[in-house]
Formats: structure tokens, sequence, C-alpha cells
């Protein structure tokens, strides 16, 4: 039995039930998936400036689940405050950009991100080098929408993607497509049925991600980037 | 329920029982795990010309069982006959290299991988090129025993591998090890207790990723590198 | 005086003859080129299957003439049992892609590949990751024929490369470029004379390489990824 | 004229004057530098959980006296809370060990880093990686102190620090050497006499780009990674 | 204070003046400005035949005035005679483009080079390459005038530096921009104000990087690809 | 029938005779090889100082023969004057050390080279860089004599060279060596039979391959690089 504790690092738990409805579906039945929400900081992580506001909170959260939890995802393509919480945490800890873009890697030579805006491709381009997979991401392309328009106008965004996607892999020589942001959930499904290639959905990759890493007992190292303890020499 | 079918890519049945026990431990319980080997080729892969040996059985195997089964696992570190494999199955086929190699990614900065002798750590060496993870690969030690060697004398194995494991962590900047072989195992779980930092082993982990990927009901792109259908244009 | 071993790595001699012819009009007087091409197998190698097919025949043949000759060429741009006919063989095996791609970085800062169509693009990509110059490669282009229509309507052939290659080097940044298969050799000459920047012929860029380094009594070197004797420790 | 704004990450003021004084023997006349250490958040930034706390009074600070000053310097070698910096300030922000590792590549073709202890070297290891200067960095040492240590037994630190230079340069193939840590500023001079190569001591390197770059009336772009202002499409 | 000598490496002092009064406005006042031509080779640097010839002048320059200065810049992109200079100085020698590409990497993730015709950008993409900084360097684009139009059309020119610069950050994912030829300095003011995002003006940011360096007595490593005496063992 | 002009770049034709009398060993029959030598500039090259000093001789005698040959050698590994020698030279201009590193990559995955002494050391490793090969160089290793004790003293270089050959190979893990001088010339073959792995001669295997490239017709691209007219646009 594993249990997964999934931080939306947001102050807001508008998605926490939808998002376990949505991974209770792939979970395997003995696996407990907890869906929690930050308590303060920002609503949404758009920056760097928001991840840093959030970061606290994520800590906290971690600190106070890690004792309870077999592995823990960072559920924001932003990856945020992974670094920190893997040094804190006894338990592996796994963000949603640099898992699924690592898994992108076993299913083709090169894949795309799809972003909600511009700026955020710059942000998921640096990730992929931060990630040691630059030579792998064939292209970022955005859909030009507010993460807020995402929820009013689902169709127009279901094509956008649609044709972001079957640019990337048309034009810029991508396999299969990543979705670079876990509020794009609802939309794989479709999309996937649609283009014919692979399609990684951050969320739901990044849970299973953790659940196939703490079913094997395995955890985030300790003894280089991510130790805390200070041992001179 | 996912069926994996583990292919043993050797023409000898000697280990597809207690691979097969040994998954048995791992896999979820609505995962089907069939272990089949070859019924013709060499019985052990330790050369590009094994390897060329092996591959038509192995491919005539992915033919026989892809239509029967949801992921297809080759359980060998050389990742045998994998791009034709590919392109010829409608399942994701994943081999252990590759496969435990960008997972190991997921734990730590850097890893090493611990081979039977030091021809394989060439190889192995070339692998991690050819899987775009060379910057990762801190160093490849080798244990120096022949694969026989490594069932009679276990105990001496166990030594070596405790030996080289540490070095590769405290001398060669790695944070976690990777078994370079998946006959190796039997060793895995107690040299991860005596070493306290991570171990993947690559049987185990590539079944595992297997299940991951066919839960997701992801597979291999076909729309690039793996395609078989001539398109023109 | 060297003896070159030139394979067709396919089960039709249908080019044979007219290799031998070509590529007496290149070597020196001294130089023995002998064309073989396989007794089973596939007639064409346009995948990683088909190479898996044609190996072991390939393999044989090495096998077969190995010690009577100096020097072996694996005629076709997939380098198609490249690794395996290096470890048994104790002369210098070559491979028409990694050999002409080096060439290439010679008399330029970066290339192209014309391949035949965009399926080959994928593959090239791959090979000039695998032979370490992808930094080297400014693009790969297909013309988009079929290889039975290269042979049918040369002229429109001539015309594609002639508009592919001149894109390779007005829009990509190429300096050169390399022909992708090596049945496109006979448009070769014209089509440099119609440019005015280098080609590469990859079938004779191969032998004269095999040739030279014959020539200079060098091999591929046994002591690292090629071997074969099991050395352990 | 220059406003350089200095922030000691830091909640303690104790090393506030003495690099005051200490930077002003290097910066001409007209240039006004202020060091300021924060309020609250972590005495010491080991790492990556200390970042995190201290990352808000940072940023508060930064907002604080953006538009008092003509850039600002995170004092630290773990350049913290610089990403979120950039993207909040209109004046350009300097961290500590990207500048002064991209000032190393002007004086030689690889360069080494000396840090205080073992954790850090990963750390700084990573840094480069990010800051895309890998390949010139040679190695990364470190001289087996705590921090606390370093100001108590400076002799023994000088003894340390010049062996550690001197491996660098005579085994590791490093032309010259950063100091890794801001706090050792007091044995730059010392050891760059003692060495017959250059030493870069990190933070009056990046004081100095500091004082370049606003003498330039260049800035951190903001069309790109550091853009905070949402721009769809 | 620091005495920059800056070496036009040209056989024409056209530039001379109106490069010091330039200067002037930037350099601090106690920094002393030289600035010198030569007395033979070419009028021009556009190409590597030319940069041989000028380089016996540009180094007998470096000898002449060596020990009368503290730094010295050589004031073109070409950054010619820069590896031989190093070898013979006692102080630090610097090139317009290796520096304002590195000073580039401090103000955003990639950058764009604006050259003035298209032979030019083959030249700085190898420039880049063996700065070490290929990753960061978004496209190079070029104006396509000569250097005398530059002179005699300058409203076409900014117009068309205008243009270039803006598809680079709009187009090629550059976030900011250095200007490919020390003789476009006129125009870098003008064209900063009209885009929004920064501009490198590479003889200013050379001469500034000197006088960084000079001032913190940094100097060009001799103990490894710079040393001229020969040290056996 | 290939003319083939060898340059030594050196002011003193005392090795002209012998250098012809070695490449005869190897040419075709119908191959003229003529060897020069410069009427002024240094006796020998060992920094960048003399390499720029023996530039204008070099680039002189380049335009004297270009018409008069088929290719052009610059016996030299420090490549001297490569670029400006293509730039003015309407056939193909090859340098020893990108030449044999070049070569080297089909011989194996990982080669090393040994130099005279520690300084060129660090040339080769930035010459590597330059030629986009600095992953396949395992190591460089030094003999520690100077070039005039190389004459007098054979037996102790034969043995230096044994042993630092076989170091790049047991330690390294190099494949096969390059030698790093061409005037480590004499010593090759007795090397190469001693160690058992290939040893590539920089001169001959230079010579060699200008032969080849003259006898495909094929030279140097002037469409990029080494284009010397100006073509705006």
């Amino acid at each position: 039995m594993s249990r997964i504790l999934v931080i939306n690092p947001v102050s807001t738990s508008r998605w926490d039930v939808s998002d376990y409805d949505y991974l209770q579906r792939y979970v395997k039945s003995s696996t407990q998936v907890k869906v929690v929400s930050l308590s303060e900081g920002p609503t949404s992580l758009e920056s760097a400036l928001s991840v840093a506001a959030a970061e606290p909170a994520i800590l906290a959260t971690v600190r106070e689940y890690e004792r309870q939890c077999d592995a823990i995802v960072l559920n924001c393509f932003a990856d945020p405050g992974m670094r920190a919480a893997r040094e804190i945490s006894s338990v592996p800890v796994l963000g949603a950009a640099e898992t699924s873009m690592l898994l992108a890697c076993l299913l083709g030579e090169r894949f795309s991100v799809i972003c909600l805006d511009r700026q955020q491709s710059y942000k998921v381009r640096r990730q992929a080098r931060v990630a040691g997979v630059s030579s792998k991401l064939a292209s970022c392309r955005w859909v030009g929408m507010l993460p807020l328009q995402l929820d009013s106008d689902r169709e127009r965004f279901q094509d956008l993607l649609y044709t972001r996607a079957t640019a990337c892999v048309e034009s810029d020589g991508a396999e299969l497509v990543v979705l670079g942001c876990t509020g794009m959930a609802f939309a794989a499904g479709r999309l996937a049925g649609r283009v014919g290639f692979p399609v990684i959905e951050p969320m739901v990759a990044t849970v299973k991600m953790a659940e196939l890493i703490a079913g094997l007992r395995l955890t985030t190292s300790r003894r280089g980037l991510y130790s805390l303890t200070r041992l001179v020499g």
C-alpha cells in the first residue's frame, strides 16, 4: 500500500476534489491519494515571484505530512519548492515538469511542451535545461489563453490545443507532446484521441511515478544535492 | 488491468520462474505478468554480436504476443532489439537500461552504473549517450566477475558490489547507483539496505514503468523514429 | 595493395555490378574492390526492423570474407550491423552514414543530410547523435520519393534534390550536404556541378575511407566498445 | 553615479559594516554602496531550505530599495531568490555565483570553485549547469570547515585554501579558481599572492559587475524568463 | 587608477578620436583610456585572412604598450589575435565578442547577435561555440549592408537594425541582443531606446570589463592555454 | 592523379626530405607529394604567438602553390593558419589535429592525444572543443620532453610514449590514441606494434585524407565560414 500526498501549491482548494476524483481513476486500489492545498500564499503560480511566495507554505505542508505518506507530488508544472522539499523530506518528492519530461523521453526521441502563454515557454525551456533534457525538447508552443479563460471557454481551448499539438509534431520534429500545466488535465484525453500520438498529462503522470517509486521503496538520494545535514570533509 | 510481457531475450528459460516470482511481489494485483524466453538464440547477451543473434527471436516473440499484452519489457540491460520492437509493436516497449537510467534522473543529480566487467562499461557509457543522459552518468564501475560466477559465489559478489557502489558515491560524485545487469536483481535489496542511498534494480524498475505507461494508456510514439509505414513527403 | 569488401546489405544483387563499376572509377589501381550482397534478408533497409532482419546475413558475410580483405564497407546509410561487425572482424568496418558525416566535418562548420522521406530524417538525426555530431547537423531534409520512384523518375529526383540541397544551404545554415542514401550515388555528380558547394556521396566516400584506413594499417579498436573476448577485471 | 544595493541575505547584520568597508576600496568614488541584511529569516544559507526561508525577506528588501538604487547584488554564492528578484526589479539583479563563474570564463579556459564543504560542491556543480558553464568547470573542491570555524581559525583556513587551490590547477586542469562563498573574501588577497594564478572573490566581483552594468544603463531583460506581466499570445 | 589600452586593429586612425570621445563618457574619471590603431595591416577585418594579416601589427602593439597599461582591449568583434596577445601580455587582454557574449549571459537566458552581413553570421556562430555559449545564442541575424554604407546611410541602418533586433526577440526566442560589430556603436543608444530590451554595444562593454578586471587586479591566467614559457613535465 | 602540397609551417627545411620519404611509402603511385617549408618565421610552433608569426608566410605559401596542387596539408598539430588558408584557397586545406581527431572517431568511441608537454595539452583540449569532438576526447597526456630532446633521445621518448599510451587506454577510458605532434611520426609504427590498439600518426593521416578528398573532387565549402567574397544580404 502506498500513500501519495498531492500538494496543490496554491491557496485555494477549488481543484482538490476534482483532482482527487480524476486521480482515483488511475491509481491502484491499494494506493491512498490525499490532495491538499495551501492555507496561505498565491492562488496561482505563474512566476518565480509567486513560487517564492508559495514556498514557505509548501514546505510547511511537506513537514506536516511527510511522515504520513510514502511519496509527495508537487502538483504544478513550475515544480515549486522541489529542491528544498527534497532536502527535508524522508520520502521521495516529485515535480510535475521534471517527471513528465523524463517520462516523455521513454516514448519518443523528442517531445514538445504546450504552455498557456508565451512567458511560460521561457520557463519551460529553462526547466528542460535544468532537468538535462534540452536536446530532447523539440519546441515549446503556447495556446495564448489566460488560466481563467481556460475554464470558461473549454471548447476554444481544446481547439487551440489541438492546433498547437499538431504543429509540434508536423513542423517542429516532436514525436509526442507534454501538457505544460496541470490545469490542462481535463483536456488530455480528448486531445490524445484526436491526434494519434502520445500526450502526457503531467498531474497523473507524476502521481503514478510517485506510486512507482514508493512501491519500489526508492527515494530521493540524500547523499548529494539534497542533503541537509552538514558533513564537513 | 494491465498485462505486461517480460521477454528474457535468451534461449534458456532458467530465470523465467524466478523472475516471475520476484516481479509478483511488486506489481499490483490487477496486473498480469508473463515471462517468456526465446526458443532459439544465445543464452546470454554480452556483445552486439549476441544481441544481433537474438534479435530475430526477440522480434518474433514481440509479434506473437503484442496483441495479447499492454506493454513489453526487454529484460536485459543491453536493451536488445528495442528500436525494431518499437516499430512493430502497437503497445509500448521498454528496455531495462534506458528506463532505469531515466528513472535515476528523478532521484538525484548524477548516478553511476555497476556492470559485471570492464567491457560492459563501454557499452553502458554509449547507452547513456544514446539515451541523452551522459551528463548524468557520474561513472561506470564493474565488479569483475563472470555471469556464472555471479550465481555460484553470491557472497563475494555482494561484497564487491557494496565496495563498488560505495566508491561511486564517495569518489565519483554519484548520488545513487543503477545495477547494470538484470541478473543482479537478487542482490539489490541487501545492497540498498547497506549503503543508505538509492539502488535501482533495472528489471523491476522497467516492469513497473511498463505498468505505469500501460495504465495511462500511453505508448511509444509512432510518428517519428519508430514509424514503420512509409509516408512519403 | 588493399582489398575492400563492399557489402550491399540486401538480398538482391541488382546493384552489385553498377556499384562496382562506379567505385572502380575512384579507387586506386592497386585496390581490389569486391561487392557482395546477401543471400537472404530484406531487399531494402528502411527501418530498424529490416536492419534486424538483415543483420544475421550481414554478419555471416563479414565472417566469410573478413580474412580475405583489408577493410569492410557496409554500403547503406543505416549502418546496419556495424557494431556487431566491428566486434567480430579483425579488419576495420565502416558504415556509410558515420563515415560521411565525419568527413563532412572536415569541409565546413555545419552540414545537412538529404533523405528519401520524412521517416529517414528521424533516423538520421539519431545517427548524428550517436556519432556525436549533432551540433554539426544543420538540418535534415527529404525529397519525398519512394526508392523505386527514384530509379524510374530520375529527372524529377534530380530537381527535387537540387531544390532541397539549395534550401539546406540558403535557409538552414548548412555549408555542404551529405546524400542520405547510397542509392542516390548516380545523382551526386550532377548535383555538385549545379550547386557550387560540396556534396558528399556516402558510398564512394566510405569506400575511399576504408582504403585510407586499410592503407595506414589502422583498424577499429578492440579495446573498448568493440571488444568481444571477455576480460574480467 | 551608480547606487549599488548589496543584500546580505541573512538575518544578521554582523558582516554589513565590514563588507561595506571592503567594497569601498574597490568601487569608484562616484558609486554609492549600501549594504543591508534581512530583518528575518535564517542566519546562514547552506541549503535550498534556508534559501526558501530567506526568499520572502529578500524580495521584500528588493521591493523596498529597487527604486532607490541602480543595481542589486545578492551577496551569497547560493544566488538566493535571483529569479524572482529579477522579475520584480526594474534594475539589474546579480548573483555572486553566476556572475563570478561567467567572469572566470574571461580569464581562462577552465576554472575550479572552492567551497566550504562537500555538500556545497553538489550545489555549485548544479549552479554551473544552470548557468550554462558546466564545460568550463574543471572541478569543485572544498576546504572541509564549518562557516564558524572559518572565522575562528583563519590560519588553518588559509592553508587549506592554498592546498585546495593549488590542487585545482595542478591536478584538475583548472587555470584559475573562484572562491565558492562570499564569506571567504578576507582570504582572497593573500591566496592570490601565493598561488600566481587568478583568484576570483565573488563579492567584489559581483559588486563591480553591478557597477559596470548600471553604468552602461543595461538591465536584466524583461522580455523572456524574467517577465512578470502576463502577455497572452 | 586604471590605464586601458584600446587597440583598433586596423591600419587607419579614422575612428581613434571618436572612439576615445565615446568611451570617455563611460569610464570613471580615474581611468585613462588610450586608443591606438595599427601602423600597417588591413583597414578592416572581415575575414580570417585579414585577421592573420593584422595579427603581427596587433602583437607588436601589445608588446609596445603592455607595460604602460593595466588592461588591453581588442576593439573588433573578430577578437583578432586574442590568444597570442594573452600569451605575451602581463596584463589582461579582452576581445569584444567574447566579452560581450559572456556579459549578455548575465542579462537573459538567450541572446542574439546582429552582424553586418551573412558571412559574419557564420563567424559569430563559431565564436559562440569557441566561447562555450552556443546554447545561449538564440540566433544571428544581419542587416545586409557594407561597412562603408553603414556610415553613409545611417538612417537606413538604424531602421534595419531595429527590424532585425525586434525579430530576434519576437521570433527567435532571444531576450536581448548584442551588436556584432564595434563600428555599430553610434546606433546602440537609439536602438536601446526604441526596443525596450537590453542592447549590448561591444566596444564600451569590453572597455568597461577591462576596467573592472584591472581594478580587481585580475588578469588572464598564464597557467594553462595562455602560458608561453615551456615547462616540461 | 592528385598533387598534395605539404606545408611544414616552420622556417627550416630540415624535415622536408625525411617527411617526403616517409609519405612516399603511403601515398598511391599516381599521387605527387611536395613538401615545402617557410622562407621566414619561427622554427617551431609551440604557442599562439609563434602561430601568428608563421601565418603570413603560411598564407603566402598557400597563395603561391594553390593553383599547382589539388589539396594542401598544414603539417603541424597546431593547425596554423587553417581558417585563413581555407578562405583563400580553391583547393581543400587540412590541418593535422582536426583531421586526425575526426579520423579517430571512426575507430573507437573515445581517443586520447599524447603531447610533448603539459602546455600543449591545454591547446589540444581547446582544439578538440573547436572541432566539436570534446566528448570523444578521453584524456590528453604528455611525455614531458622538449622537441629537441625528442630527436636526441629517441629510446627514452619511445618508452615514455608507450607508458603514456598504455595509461590512456588502461586508466582514462580511451580506445585508441592520436599522437599530438607531427614530429612524433618516427615513433608511431613501433608504438602501434607494442600496444595492440590503433595509433594515429597525424602527418600521414592528414596527407592521406587530403588525397581522399582531392580524389573525390571535394573541397572546403566556401558558402559559410570560409567564404571570402563579401555577399551582402
